[in-house]
Parts: structure tokens; sequence; C-alpha cells
């Protein structure tokens, strides 16, 4: 396989395709905002549309912001299913709705198509890097088809089962990351308040049961006071939306989850939906009153 | 120095009293429930009283469940206040109250003795190992003087300030752990609900930003249905408590931390006070009607 489309040319998939392209690939290109110059020089061919992607490439991945972008990308007019041929593969690698996502595989299916879920953690470095996590959901056939593809942009790549099933282990990442975050924005208020050194507590829980890449990375934005993103609450906020309406499809709690949803509200309310998700610890820091921030 | 008290020696106590004989001290031994055999076959000394070990040794190590027993060991009858003379060095590694701590340190200090609060996070295999996490509260010179016998017991020492500083990082441990492990029982009855095998989603974030001690260590526990403790409830049920207790008294709000410590209420109602706390998780399966267990 050699000729592969791109469609979503944002934070994420501007470095994924440019990994492609650097991989030998011929990549077809397209993003709402325009295909980077970038891209282009490096060799990459601009496409009018996701139909046009669909009928020029073998492959065709998208990287989009949610659930309803995909949605218009694969079956809107323009769209990919319109330029597909049978045998073509589709690879969604945007994180959206697992319940939306067995529902495009079976349409893409019927088309004689192969369809692969593989949203990825890992963020901008590791798009740039190609040392994503990719949480895939496909047919064992399908899997092995992407694998190649897939290995160019990351590292830690697991076949976690049929369509939808990489969509629910994203959403079951961003559940973590998000009680993590808020777990480290506890403790850190917590010591503070009570005239300990935040960085001291954050330096010693690195080498017991408390650490976490979460305490590492985020716990050190939020003592640097740096919310730049990173991760946009916003988007932190779309993926945990997600797994409560999963939750509530499937008959599942998630308590602590639906609680950070809610102190993101509380960030947005003061103009927050831009500032990286570890500024979740400002929305403890209003409730006691009080700043790690010296 | 080498005449060193030890006070409490269960589970944890035990196996660092071992290392500080192993180390080359003479060991002055007191517990509750009677000094065990292989502490004396190995050259420590049994005493009858928390007074005589105070009175023998010139250091005084406490290590017992919780603020009352140690107030009781500290300024009961007769107890180790009732056996210091001037110069003597009491170091509790209990997990207590950080405003207690602050009390019985300026009584102990009003004897002319010095005082170091220094809990530990790394459970029993870490106490075996000589490899616990220690949080240090005390001034500079107890801090220094303690130092020696500490790092016999941990590896990983840090001093984070004045009396109480280490109770209070200890407490930030366990409100970090605690999160953790809901985040991850969350996210393993969520997939699982969902029809995706938690062992494989567990796999696949163990490489990405999800991935912390808890996520390795009881996420595991959680997929074997392997409960014994490990740390139990009601253990960390105290340790909560204290975080809450001190967040009323200090004016902060743990809105995770609160609901954890009801998650853990709720595994107390089916018996649970001495499950491992990774048993958390049952509590979700409640609520979901749904087990990991195959």
């Amino acid at each position: 396989m050699s000729d592969v489309g791109f469609i979503g040319l944002g934070v994420m998939g501007k470095p994924m395709a440019a990994n492609l392209i650097q991989g030998g690939h011929t990549l077809y290109l397209h993003s709402r905002s325009g295909v980077p110059e970038a891209l282009t020089a490096a060799g990459g061919i601009a496409c009018a549309s996701p139909r046009e992607v669909a009928e020029r490439a073998e492959a065709v991945i998208t990287m989009l912001p949610d659930t309803p972008d995909v949605e218009r990308v694969l079956f809107g007019s323009p769209g990919v299913a319109e330029g597909l041929t049978a045998g073509k593969l589709v690879v969604d690698m945007s994180s959206i709705s697992p319940t939306a996502t067995r529902a495009f595989a079976e349409r893409i299916e019927r088309l004689d198509c192969e369809y692969v879920d593989a949203p990825v953690s890992g963020g901008a470095i590791g798009a740039r890097d190609g040392s994503l996590t990719i949480m895939v959901g496909a047919r064992e056939a399908a899997f092995a088809r992407a694998g190649p593809l897939l290995a160019l942009m990351g590292k830690n790549i697991t076949h976690l089962g049929e369509h939808g099933a990489g969509q629910t282990c994203k959403v079951a990442n961003q559940i973590i990351v998000a009680l993590a975050i808020e777990a480290v924005a506890e403790a850190l208020v917590f010591v503070s308040k009570a005239g300990v050194d935040p960085a001291k507590v954050r330096q010693a829980l690195l080498g017991g049961f408390a650490s976490s890449r979460i305490l590492e990375v985020h716990g050190e934005r939020m003592l640097r006071r740096s919310f730049e993103p990173g991760f946009r609450i916003e988007l932190h906020q779309k993926d945990l939306a997600l797994a409560l309406a999963s939750a509530r499809e499937l008959g599942v709690a998630l308590p602590g989850t639906a609680l950070a949803q809610e102190l993101f509200n509380a960030c947005r309310a003061r103009g927050g939906a831009s500032w990286d998700h570890s500024a979740l610890v400002r929305a403890l820091e209003i409730l006691g009153d009080h700043s790690l921030g010296k």
C-alpha cells in the first residue's frame, strides 16, 4: 500500500501525515482549513474534497475533532463514501463515540470496504515523534492491513477487539487521565493550604504508589501555572461527555467522571474552555479561595 | 546512635525493626501484641512498656495504626514521655493527624527532646526491602539526626518542612492513591460493560498518559479478583477521614476525596472493611450490576 489519504491536518493530523510521507507513502491530503505548505513541499498532494481523497488513495485516514465531523467527512457530499470503491480501507484515528463508530463501520463495510477505529493518546509530541499509543478496534484482517501505516505513527499499538473497541479504550484513557488530574490537583491544593511546599510534595510522591505520568507532567504544569494547551479542556469535556453518554446507554455509574466533568464546567465559567486540562486545579483553588501560584 | 527503640511491630513495624537490627543497631522493642520471636532471635531486646523502651534507647521509633494509639503510647502511662530524658529523639512513622502531630511535637520538645514525623509509603514489600518512601516533617537538626536510621528503612526520603509536614504529605499521597484507584476502577468497569476485555485495555493504557503505579498494581488486582490486603479499606478510610477533617479545618474542598470515601463506605456495607483498597471497584460493580470477574 503506497497511496494513502489523510483528512484532518490539525495539531495532531499534520505531524502524523508527515510521518507517513517520511515512511515512503504518497499522501493525498484534505483539510477544511487548507493543506499546510510543509506537507505539499514534502511531496503530499492536496485534494479538493474528501471524495477526491477516497478516489485516489487505497487507504483513507481521518483525524477530526468530533463525531459529527467524522460523519460529515465520511458520509456527507462530496464525502469519502462517494469516492470509495470495493476493497479500500478507512482508518478513523479521531476520538469519537464508540456507538457511532460501530454504525460507521457497518456503513463502510456495506460498500465492500474495511473499517478500523484507531484513536490515539500521546498528544502533539507523540504525533511528531511517531510514538503515539494507538488503540485499535477492527476485524483481524483489517488490523493486519492497517498495521504498517499505524507503525509509522505510533509505538504502543494494541488491537482491543471489534469495531468500536478502540474508541471504548480511548474513553477509558480519558476517564483515567481526568481523575488523575483531579487527584493531583486535590492533593497539591490541600498541602499548599496546609503550609507545605507543593513542589516538594510532588517530588516526594514521584517515588511511591502515588506516582503517575500525570503527577509528573500535569503536576508540574499546575506548579508552573502553565495552562497553555497541551490538551484543551473543551476537548477533554467532549471525551467525558462520550464516557457519560455511553455509561448511561450501557447502565454503568461513573460518579468520579461526572464530578470531573463538573469541575471542568467551573473552569469554563471562568473562560477556561481553551486552558490545558491540568487547569482543573483552578476549580479547586476557587472553591478553597487559595492559589498554588506564588 | 546505636540504641534504638521500636514500638509497634505489626505488618510494617516488624520488617522495619528487622532492617535496623540488620544495620547494626541494638533494638529495644515493644508491641501490644507481644514482640515477635524472629526479632528477639536476631538480637532485639523485648521491653515491658513504652516507658522502658524510652528509658533504655536513645531514639524511639513508633509505628502504630492511628492518632489515639500514638497519643496513648507517647503520653499514656507507662508511656514514652515518662521514660524520656533530655536530648533523646522521638520518630513517629505512623500515618496520623498532621494537627495532632504538631501538638505531640510541642509536648516532646518541652521535655528537651526532639520530634520527627516520618510516615511512609510502599507497603509491606517496601518495609521488607528497606525501600519505603519516607515523608519527613522536622527541624533541620532532628532530620539530620534521624537520617541514618531512616536510610536503613527507606530509599526516597524527603524533608518537607516543619513538624506535621511529613503527615500532610502522607495525606496527599493517600488522596492521590484513592482517586487513582477510583479512576482505574471506573475505566475498567466501563470497558468491561461495553464488551471490551479490561485486561487488554489495562495493557494498552500502560504505555500512555493514563499509566500509573496504581493502573499497574491495583488494576491487576482488580482483574485477578485478588482483594487480600495489601492495604485494608478501613485503614485507607482512616487516612481519607484525616484528609477530610483537615480540609474542613483548613477551608479547602476535596470533592473527589469525599466521593472515594463514600465508595469505600459502600464496600464496608458488604463486609469489605478488610478487603484491599483496590476492591473499591466492587462498589462500582454493584452500582452497575456488572462484575469484571469471569
